[in-house]
């Protein structure tokens, strides 16, 4: 498949996931996997998250900021690995971009909650699976 | 929830699983994450993968064997991250004991294709997540 193509693919699939899987490493080196909402995604370059900042993966990303965020679809064997940096953002200016309506039911306190932070991942590559191929490309 | 019940309700998540997402390191340091089907579990604690011996993730295990093997039900809003190591098996015996008929799609070679390797994980912790809570078991 031609990397046009993979990213076209890729990004239909990321416009159309409200779920990733990312991937950090702890403070023993290994990797660890959780299920995460996608907030918001600037083509697939840059995908935003927000997590409870009293979370496990505020540390491992504060102490190795190496980052994999994954897309499935697995009806239809596709699957999207991007890989790069995942930033903490905590100002005002990045908790109001990303706040929705409900997300009191995850930050009780509102936007200015504490507990509450903002996940801004940039990739530095991406590979697409499809139907027993592979696509590696550069971002 | 108590781990008891936690190692419960992980244990119906991976039987009932066909895929699960694989997390390895990659040779800068970058975990990367793609879907594998998983071929056989022994309760938590052992899982049996395969793969092509040429993939990516078999240099990258060989570097580095921590790994993490993630299972989720988004229907239900659980997931299970299993942390632990990865070998990689090149056996007669770890062959037969996983090869299944119709494998030959990935291995037209058969059995004994030099490119079907068998991957036996390990778990040495799992973190159960379902409904807005999260336990977390030693195995």
């Amino acid at each position: 498949m031609k990397k046009e193509e993979a990213i076209k693919q890729g990004l239909a699939l990321v416009n159309g996931s409200t779920i990733a899987m990312l991937g950090t490493i702890d403070a023993e080196g290994y990797p660890n996997i959780r299920a995460l909402i996608k907030v918001e995604n600037e083509d697939l370059r840059r995908i935003w998250f927000s997590t409870n900042t009293s979370s496990r993966k505020v540390p491992q990303l504060k102490n190795n900021p190496k980052t994999c965020v994954y897309f499935v679809d697995f009806d239809e064997w596709m699957g999207l690995t991007l890989v790069g940096k995942m930033e903490i953002l905590q100002d005002s200016e990045a908790r109001q971009r990303i706040w929705h309506e409900g997300d009191e039911k995850y930050y009780p306190l509102g936007v200015d909650d504490p507990d509450f932070s903002v996940l801004r991942f940039t990739a530095q590559w991406g590979r697409l699976y499809h139907a027993l191929t592979h696509t590696t490309f550069e971002l």
